[in-house]
């Protein structure tokens, strides 16, 4: 294993470290537990954002704290979900008294400490809510998950429910929208390459020198299939026809009732894209992928979108989701409504994405 | 060689038309012969800043075409110059008026490509300025260069004075400025793995399981030495410390003095970094590493900058002049006055560099 680290139980404490070295302006991050949160936290009448899960899918989640998207992050060990200390800390700590807002991918670990945190939280007399982000069209279960898992919409959310988290939305409005750009949304992804773990020391997996791995997860766990390379042309064309097909899809969540201080089990159906949908294309590298190629499949992406009636209002292009040094890349696209696309151009500065300031 | 790509021979074309495709708004793309220039270009009254070179280092140099920084950029194959007629179809397209400002990394192929463009710019009456970026301490002389290689202080310098040509001012004005900017400029990289050009199919060098190449070039080509792994924190100091301690570096120039049509030669000495400069200060990618062990990088950088008086006042981070799908990193520090960072903080929009707006 060849990694820019020092010690391997030291990686992800010297990469915060170095987060906290280099935006001040923006974020400070506490240890033990560990977690990133906007310098400017709490913001007074202003929802909190929180979301949270293993290291190693940076950018996200701790570089898209500050100013337009998240309040705080809270980063596990590399592909390990964060303990509900962090999250409960973290709520505590940048709570401005307009409640906190989980964002949650689903995967079991994180679900499950998430829910603990909420509840932890509401014990305190903080307002939360917790939204799941489950848009991997690829599997229905996997390896770290019941139902679908948490992948690219999650960074889309963070932007567009952190824009209106900074508008100064009620918490109710946050979750709401937040619920509603999971439904919205869809992604799939690939893989050429493993990665490799720093405390595992080897690879997660192995492909063949002619093999790809077809709805790969961001941990490197298995996807849908392992077939010889194609063309990017073909793996896109792949990828985004399973993404438009998608749905409806139905699943059971889980939400924090904060009346009656109990969850309650929500039943949601997400319609499929169709012909006039507006659409943010999103096309992310998996992390050992450079751009370059992330352009040679947005070009067919966008073909693709056309042929079937959708228009591409917004991009994003480069890595933002990844999975250490994994070569491969994903696409999502999100329905995009003009609340939506309010929230998606208003400003945000954060390490990982920045515009408008 | 796995890679997401169609055809081997249309790389660059289909990349070039993903960004197109992607970005109409700030840039369109011309064909045979290639080159990416602003979607508002030409604008009456201000200078044009193009650059080029080989393209597999995106998002340099089109991924920087946009409001604030270059005006065109012309990419060659993969690894390999464009040629003249890219540079000069680019600058008669491009011209408001005001002149051409080409911005060329110190590659032998790059330097006489781009000198023949100029000759021929000129010959049309077109005002034409050339700035030479030699900014790598590594080595004197290399496998694609007479002097040192051009590598991260160009992407600094096209922000910067890019910015200039932004605020209107003159030809005169954006070459001195460019100048200091490579004077004050110092980079050195390292890989962890080689990168594959798809023409080549196969890896452009070897490294074994344990070792590294310290100041690597950007096409892979050999640096100071190759050693066992170590740490981020030991590869960090030392390429710090080569880049602060080095210098004074003189070196003969040409540059066209367009009163007298006609290549003039230049001597040109940097002084070296001494305790009490600020400095900007640049964490790039080779492409393949993801940015969380830039992170870690960047925290012993700020540690030995700190110790040797150094004020970091800006930094960059993340993948910007790249080598493929390389691992490996490198470190750039510009040396920063008032005047750097007023053009530096302006605002910036293109694909790959975007804030402020």
């Amino acid at each position: 294993m060849k990694k820019l680290i020092n010690a391997v139980d030291d990686v992800v404490k010297e990469q915060l470290e170095g987060m906290a070295a280099a935006h001040p302006d923006l974020l400070k991050v506490h240890f033990e537990p560990n977690y990133v949160y906007r310098a400017d936290a709490p913001l007074a009448g202003k929802v909190a954002l929180i979301s949270g899960g293993g290291s190693g899918h940076e950018p996200m989640h701790g570089g898209f704290v500050g100013m337009g998207m998240l309040t705080a992050a809270c980063p596990g060990e590399v592909f390990t979900s964060p303990t509900p200390d962090q999250m409960y800390e973290a709520a505590m700590a940048v709570d401005g008294g307009a409640g906190v807002l989980f964002l949650v991918k689903n995967y079991t670990g994180d679900v499950l400490n998430f829910e603990t945190a909420a509840e932890m939280a509401a014990a305190e007399g903080i307002k939360v809510q917790s939204i799941l982000i489950d848009d991997d069209v690829a599997v229905k279960d996997s390896l770290y998950t019941a139902g679908r898992r948490g992948v690219g919409t999650t960074v889309l959310a963070e932007k567009i429910v952190g824009a209106a988290a900074e508008a100064g939305h009620t918490l109710e409005y946050c979750a709401d929208l937040c619920r509603k750009v999971n439904m919205y949304g869809r992604s799939m992804g690939m893989a050429l390459t493993s990665c490799t773990v720093p405390a595992a020391g080897k690879p997660t997996f192995v492909l063949g020198e002619d093999e790809m791995e077809i709805g790969i997860g961001i941990h490197g766990e298995p996807g849908q299939k392992r077939m010889s390379m194609v063309t990017v042309d073909e793996i896109t064309e792949m990828m985004a026809m399973e993404i438009i097909k998608d749905g409806p899809y139905s699943r059971t969540v889980r939400e924090w009732d904060q009346e009656n201080s109990a969850w309650v089990d929500k039943d949601l159906t997400d319609e499929p894209l169709k012909a006039g949908d507006n659409v943010i294309a999103f096309v992310n590298s998996m992390g050992g992928t450079p751009v370059s190629e992330l352009y040679a499949a947005y070009r067919k992406l966008a073909e693709v979108c056309e042929a079937n009636g959708l228009t591409i209002v917004r991009k994003l292009i480069g890595p933002y989701i990844t999975s250490l040094e994994m070569q491969g890349f994903s696409i999502t696209l999100l329905k995009a409504d003009d609340e939506i696309l309010k929230f998606w151009d208003a400003p945000v500065k954060t390490p990982g994405l920045r515009w408008g300031v």
